[in-house]
């Protein structure tokens, strides 16, 4: 998911922000001689996600730093595990460090999160999807690490699928054209392999909806009872994603009403990072 | 803080993010002809930033949209407060909404989080500071929404203060050497305007650290029992930074040990985006 | 579908490549002082594609010329029709001019090929689509030019949709897994708005990818007696996309056959630009 | 001719596009432990080009993917041989199989139309040269592709030849300038390293021009017979350059009147690519 | 010569190196109503140039601040002449002014410095040259600034001139070659645009490399006695260029031995910034 | 100091910019089999720098270069010394010469002013600082010379530490605000890691500067005789710096009067490149 060349670009970017005029402290305080073997530890349990982007961190500090990563993008991880083992001059070690934590914590973070939210689903019909409530420059990373979860991606942008929100219909409106003749209209200009979906605020907007031959409808903000209603009503003519409101105690009982699809925004958006630690050993070459 | 060329480049890059192929929804769905007018109206109360990178998503998708803020960054505003007014055509407007609601919803997120730091500290002598968990790419303007807030920055990256933590004090041990003599070292190697803050975990190990004459001490961890002590014994010798386990609860009893800087991760990595949302009012030419 | 952000950076690109050092003969030769009104003419009849790359170009060369428009992306014009005026110093309206020509000539070209294939298979059920065989660079560009041509834009990227061609399926086969399966496993995995495509090279394939459940088959390289065949086994159970060996010649019997689309890499790989001249009409100030 | 830094650049940006989420297919669909050896092999004769990009779309996109290449850039390739071999993880290899075909195919083709126009000529005094009419981003690229099959390149750019027009003849004309004198103007200012070349298009502008003691005179649209009087005329004082109206039928002809340079817009621009195609040969673990 | 898109480019990636987090300076230190007129004032005469790049540092901080130039690249200035007046928010000027004033200096110094070496072979047939020791990334700048300092572009880069120096010829001598037939072969492969160049170090190379139809020969670190008898024995069959040991203090005696091209690398790596300075007059808005 | 990411990306770019088509001389002209081992070799006495960049502008050339540095950055050379030695394919090697050879003597150039300027004030009290008139783009490595010259950074950037100067003085004079007071409005709003240096042109200017309670006063263009009672005045409650007329005839008189830091804009602005040859010896292939 993530080529060589992105995650270069990515990690490079974020070096150069975090070390214009590189690491006073390593550079000033520590032996240019000694060497570190750090640990990258699990300090909670999660699920893993960002070993490629993390060794890039320090492949592009410096060439000397070798990094072993001990698990694989979207396994699971107990308290005290070793992830990965990290060697090289300990100056460029620390000055790679916080970026290095910083992308393998975040996408941890995401990938842990969206587990959580996978498990409290299962064994319904309901998949999990993140949405565009990405950070702006890392939308790549955090997709990833939503697949590392479990969970599924949603349209990645505005070029790869249609979402007609309550903004569009009210231009529509305003333009006095009818929302299903609007979507014919959108369908026969779009790819054939782009899917539509269409949100809608109210049961009553359904059957206009549906009426133009859509692949998904989303039902934003509604209640349990109105979005088994709507379930009903859909009755398979599209899929049907849920939205607004989500959270961990909620999201079990949504998946419940029948639902194909619930869009979180809180997989990318509000995922605490997880806490990952580097322990160091530190060497020095004999004295003799 | 923010100059037009870091705005232009950082929003350029996360609108060909967003819509590498343009928006297809809009493209396909809204009558060319179509203008929209859209207030940027305040869903919940806060405290305003990024003002100019709102703007700028709109200019950068199509020169024809003018926007006007209504509201400084920094200034506070309530529900329902018109921050905003975007006018141009609606396709575009529709096209680059989630990247300029991004932007000044992360931002004012997080001025409004600093806010409710900064006056649970009113009348201590403490300040509140960032730290540099931010997002990789986006640093100049989190730490621009942490200044609207009220909070002040702490060394914006490895390059311009010396902060020499757990780490790197390991490292001089394992190397033999004293930290005092060491931190003295770098002092004499560092630019004399940088500034050297020195973390430790336990009170024993302040008088070495002062002993080099470092500017600031970082207490991290301390029960506020310990940061009592800790103040006392460093006696104003150096300015004092607490950090750890700083929530909205801590901080005050935090402030009140008397410490000079409270820095606070969450700031930057846990603010919650402020709801701000985008009212259309679609207008299409006469028809006749 | 090219914001300006888009269009600034590749035209950008395009005027560093061709004049790294400024343009030797406008600056050498032409009197500072001389002015430039010049005409963008057709000398062959088409369909206009690019009008704000054009003008850009001109920008980003010296803001002090300026560009109108009197066509329309996607309007047909005739020989003689003037589609821009353009008027600045005339140094800089000649540095610019191949830049901007390059590119409204590449892309009114796509669009004129476009309308010509759209034109073959009017009133069949068929659309044309492009491919991935575009210039490296120039996608988002060569893809608006042909929606400028009545065309429909397949997917746009790896990312955007399925298509698992016969590597793909070889992969499989080595790998001892049922195709239908795997496709199963794929659509179970993907985003839920992804669309998958599935090629293949001879009818008793066709079987084993539909029972997957998919959207699209392409037919590739069949006869125009086995696309009908092929149709007919499809028999709606999902589109069909005929590619290989389409030519102006060929399209409309295709198109005959039933498909629902014909995927024609020729609209932009083979294209020949459009002859469009720019006229020039020379000042010079007054002589008193 | 191409650096590795050059090379890494374009590509990097050809995978962006082409992969900016990824290949949906690949990791959806194919087992992640399967290994690919393919082969690139030739569908049909030609004179390769390219090698290097074409190894580094797969570098890029993965290091452990590994390429050789068996045939040097220039080198001629009849149908079914084998021009490079290349080994990895089946999935990286068909993610980036079409950007390394994409460039492979394109200089290829460039290459082995410039072989057939230059064998035309072969044996007269003539050389075949290209033009700036190069596809925006990838000159260098195409460039290369024109020297690998035995043409010359032409000025490179705006900044490395002079090259007068009808249109910066006409400015002089209109700013009442002696063509003479001007271009003697010219030649004082320029770099003394600078050729100088001017286009005409009738035989009675030619004695103006090379008074003014310029390298090259191109003789625009010329019939054979007016290129045979052009060059008599010259006689030896100027090289003379031919353009307009080049094609594999005429070449010879033109070459026959005794011109010195041919500039064919064609090589570049109206090049197909060549066919070539990436045999596969699948490998997975051993069950045991 | 120089592009918006140029200067653009570059200005913005100086601006991002000097204040990658704003100016602490102006921001904390000067009230935000504050506006400035300030004037760009000459300290010591010399020739203007980088105007452009000037006003843009401005503008690309802050497009509320309007810049006007007075004095035109290639002109000459005294002590005290006002070359430019920048008007706008006092904070975005002073930000701005260390970069603008960086480009007018560094321009200004080479043009000027150029003039001087200019004057000084008047009325010889001699021609000042720039060389290819400019400063990486900046290259477009001070040759353009050379020319408004009335010198000569030598070739701009590896790209568009040859230039065979002692390095090349002992390959050539290592493997056995002739440097006659060499070079022959060399301007056989060539574009027929491009000069030839050869350095020699002892008049008895001269023979060998004339004997191949080069353009130039470049007489190195030739005495002037060696300089006048390398004239003669060149006798017109190519220009003569001399480099080496060139100072204010010799390069009138040089230009006299009768060479027409004098290579000076000073002009760029030599050259001292010319001190301007920026005059400030603060504005506020009235108190009532 | 500088990572691997940063010195990729600017020597790229200067590669770019040197050999945008490559390198015409080597290309014609050199056998492609022949292979080269070069010497960088010190044709004068100084302190290294840029090890690390010259090599980089071989493995960005062609990856098959091998490059071995004989002198750490920061080592004193001698003439003859052999300082690295490059080994690859002639053309390449050649090709990459200049821009390696450009880093490797600017920066040691740098190094090698500085340590005289550092040796002229041995065993005083004061340190060597540089400026902000660094090469725009190349402050990182301009930077790191100083460094491995032995002097010592100023400020980075106008973003990590405060300079107030006269011109910030006088909008506060015409704001009608107290300096003492401004100032310390601007020390509590910055960072509490952020150093506050004031220039003042005058001694009556100290006290008011003082009392705000300032990290560095410097005092700029005093003379011997006004540095010295500055000093006194000071009387340790800041750090001074002096600044303005400092030459390598004057630094050890500046010293002497008991400033801490002396500013030398020249370090950077006003160092001759060092002169380095690479001295080559060239190898071909048996010609059994």
């Amino acid at each position: 998911m993530l080529t060589r060349a992105t995650i270069e670009r990515v990690v490079a970017a974020a070096l150069a922000e975090d070390a214009p005029w590189g690491d006073l402290t390593s550079e000033t305080l520590l032996p240019a001689e000694a060497s570190a073997r750090a640990e990258l530890v699990a300090r909670e349990p999660g699920v893993f996600s960002g070993g490629d982007v993390f060794a890039a961190a320090f492949a592009l500090t410096d060439p000397a730093i070798e990094v072993e990563l001990h698990v694989a993008d979207g396994a699971r991880f107990d308290v005290g595990d070793v992830l990965a083992t990290v060697e090289g001059p300990a100056r460029a070690v620390l000055t790679a460090e916080r970026v290095a934590l910083n992308f393998a914590q975040r996408m941890s973070g995401i990938a842990t999160l969206t587990a959580r939210y996978v498990a409290e689903v299962a064994h319904t019909g309901a998949r999990i999807a993140d949405t565009r409530k990405t950070t702006p420059g890392l939308r790549a990373f955090e997709r990833h690490a939503v697949v590392c979860g479990g969970g599924h991606n949603h349209r990645f942008s505005l070029s790869d699928a249609v979402m007609a929100k309550d903004n569009h219909l009210a231009v529509l409106t305003a333009a006095g054209l009818s929302v299903t003749q609007a979507l014919q209209g959108t369908i026969a200009r779009l790819p054939h392999t782009t899917h539509v979906e269409v949100e809608v605020d109210r049961i009553d907007q359904i059957e206009a909806v549906l009426a133009a031959g859509i692949g998904t409808i989303m039902l934003d903000n509604f209640s349990l009872e109105d979005l088994r209603r709507g379930v009903e009503q859909v009755a398979g003519r599209a899929m049907v994603d849920a939205s607004g409101g989500v959270t961990l105690d909620t999201v079990r009982a949504i998946a419940e009403t029948g639902v194909d699809v619930i869009s979180v925004g809180a997989l990318t958006h509000a995922a605490r990072g997880i806490d990952l630690g580097l322990d160091m050993h530190v060497g020095m070459p004999d004295a003799r």
